[in-house]
């Protein structure tokens, strides 16, 4: 048995997903890996809780939200660097919400977390697309792991198919449905709906990013390309190199006439190696019934790699919504032990 | 730079394809993985050769088959036991076909190479349904891997997607279109084609099993399903687990009438947890549009995942042709070397 120590940063839908997860399959993750997860401590920006084992603050982390929001045990003094330097190494689970340009508030605690030998997972895109490079390298020459899985679409494996399943090809392209919400807001509107009900169902659903605004200009589907494509085609984008196109403007009109055309209308993240240069979009695309993402409907996203030698090979599924998420925090967790 | 040694049993369509491709890449693997692969030796049933760092005969054999076939370079004396025990250790590729009731002659090969110290990546089927058990065990035992994602699905990533990616879910069913040949003949009788001509041109892609029985009588997709099941659920299933509908019978009719209620028949290889039992079968079966797999036409094959925390996870595509399963056995050796 291998006793993990966690300490989880971030405590909106995703990290309360985590907290209540990681706890549903203690038993689980003891008899099929055996990994025992500690949670040591838990921060968001008002304050932190300390974890012994088992405590009743761990229960009420893993239970209901509401009351863990409202719990006096929250203490705002609290700082991160004291359960990262105490006892034995771990995991930093990141599930802040940061600025994609600043990387902040989660790239202060990720560099912390690699200075002192923790690994860190993250389902926070913000550092990654702030300091990719130097987050990754960071790791590599101390011999630590990042995982960022559920930063670059949770529950659907699109970096360890890239990274791992097509090892020894080389990725010509990538293209990918990668927001879960703008793929709703299409499939719905082609249904009759219009856009603001569409928005606003996916907003119910909890799939929605906080501000809807990434979601629909394209922020959202940008970033986990460039995280995909940057890992996976050893490419070094920025996000200023990603030409977006907003999901605004399309019309219900033009879903119903690419439909009886035999053309789905997509919402499509796509880098391209080109003879001289790297094409890189997210926009609007028609896509034909033979396109391995032409059933990708609802809230679901989908990835296809095109290879040399192993051809087109694709990814589709997986929860888009919180429990997703923390499905892939948890996967990736397992996988650095397993390693 | 590591050099792996690499010895090669088994010379038909895709052994030769594995000595091209990895010839043809070993540029980009040295550079991108820091891998030299070695290939030291290469067995069929007339016969091996010894090969010297990049001798004529290692071009030979990564350049035209015809030539390699009548190469006097053949030793019909030369026993695989030899190159396996001299100098450093690596990798034994296995691309025989063997019986799945025996396992042999490939079982012998693996036994022997795992004995001595050498990690197994396999294409070869046979050998893994008949002792899957003792030989993951006899790998983990001694430390070494033993790679058959070549086996089940070739570049197909199931055993990826399944045991990386889904790490840390519970798997309540899976679900595929593991056979090329078949899907193929279905699609094309959808499209008007007779049985017999759509198998006869599915045999002309080299997508075929050498004994077309094994794909249209359900071996070949029982046997990938039990590779993919086993692993991925925690099971022991055995092929007589497995209830195999020929596809022999689905005429153009049941085909079309599928069609125009919005369904598509596929042959599907499912294995399910009920309440208290697995079920696992192989048959033709409808499948609604909203079924991840309902795409999946040609030759292309598909699997899907049902999950606990991470919904349906589905993997598509990939080569289905001795190329992709170069390219698989590749991707293992690779990861051997990563991990």
């Amino acid at each position: 048995m291998t006793d993990v120590g966690i300490v989880l940063a971030g405590f909106g839908n995703v990290g309360r997903a985590f907290a209540r997860l990681s706890f549903e399959k203690r038993q689980f993750l003891e008899k099929r890996y055996g990994l025992r997860l500690r949670l040591r401590a838990v921060f968001r920006s008002t304050g932190g809780i300390r974890l012994g084992p088992a405590s009743a603050a761990e229960r009420l982390l893993a239970g209901d939200a509401a009351r863990a929001e409202e719990s006096p045990l929250w203490n705002p003094k609290l700082r991160m660097s004291a359960p990262l330097t105490r006892g034995a190494h771990g995991v930093l689970v990141v599930c802040t919400a940061s600025d994609v340009h600043t990387g902040e508030p989660g790239l202060g605690l990720i560099r912390m977390a690699l200075a002192r030998g923790w690994h860190v997972v993250t389902a926070d895109k913000g550092p990654l697309v702030a300091r990719f490079r130097e987050l990754r390298e960071t790791a590599a020459r101390k011999g630590l792991k990042l995982g960022y899985s559920a930063a670059a679409g949770a529950a659907l494996p699109a970096l360890d198919v890239g990274l791992g399943s097509l090892a020894g090809t080389e990725i010509a392209a990538v293209e990918g449905i990668l927001n879960g919400t703008t793929n709703y807001i299409l499939t719905r509107m082609g249904q009759g709906a219009d856009f603001d009900t569409a928005l606003r169902e996916a907003q119910a659903k909890g799939i929605a990013e906080p501000d809807p605004a990434r979601d629909i200009e394209g922020l959202d589907a940008a970033v986990k390309l460039l995280l995909i494509a940057n890992s996976t085609m050893g490419l070094d984008l920025r996000l200023d190199d990603i030409e977006v196109a907003p999901l605004a403007g399309v019309g219900r009109r033009a879903l119903v006439s690419a439909a009886k055309r035999g053309l789905a209308l997509k919402y499509l993240a796509k880098v391209q190696r080109e003879t001289r240069k790297i094409r890189a979009e997210v926009k609007v695309s028609a896509i034909p019934r033979t396109h391995p993402l032409f059933g990708v409907d609802g809230t679901n996203k989908g990835v296809t790699f095109l290879t040399d030698s192993m051809g087109a090979v694709t990814v589709t599924g997986g929860k888009s919504d919180p429990r997703g998420a923390a499905a892939a925090l948890l996967k990736d967790i397992i996988n650095i032990y397993r390693s």
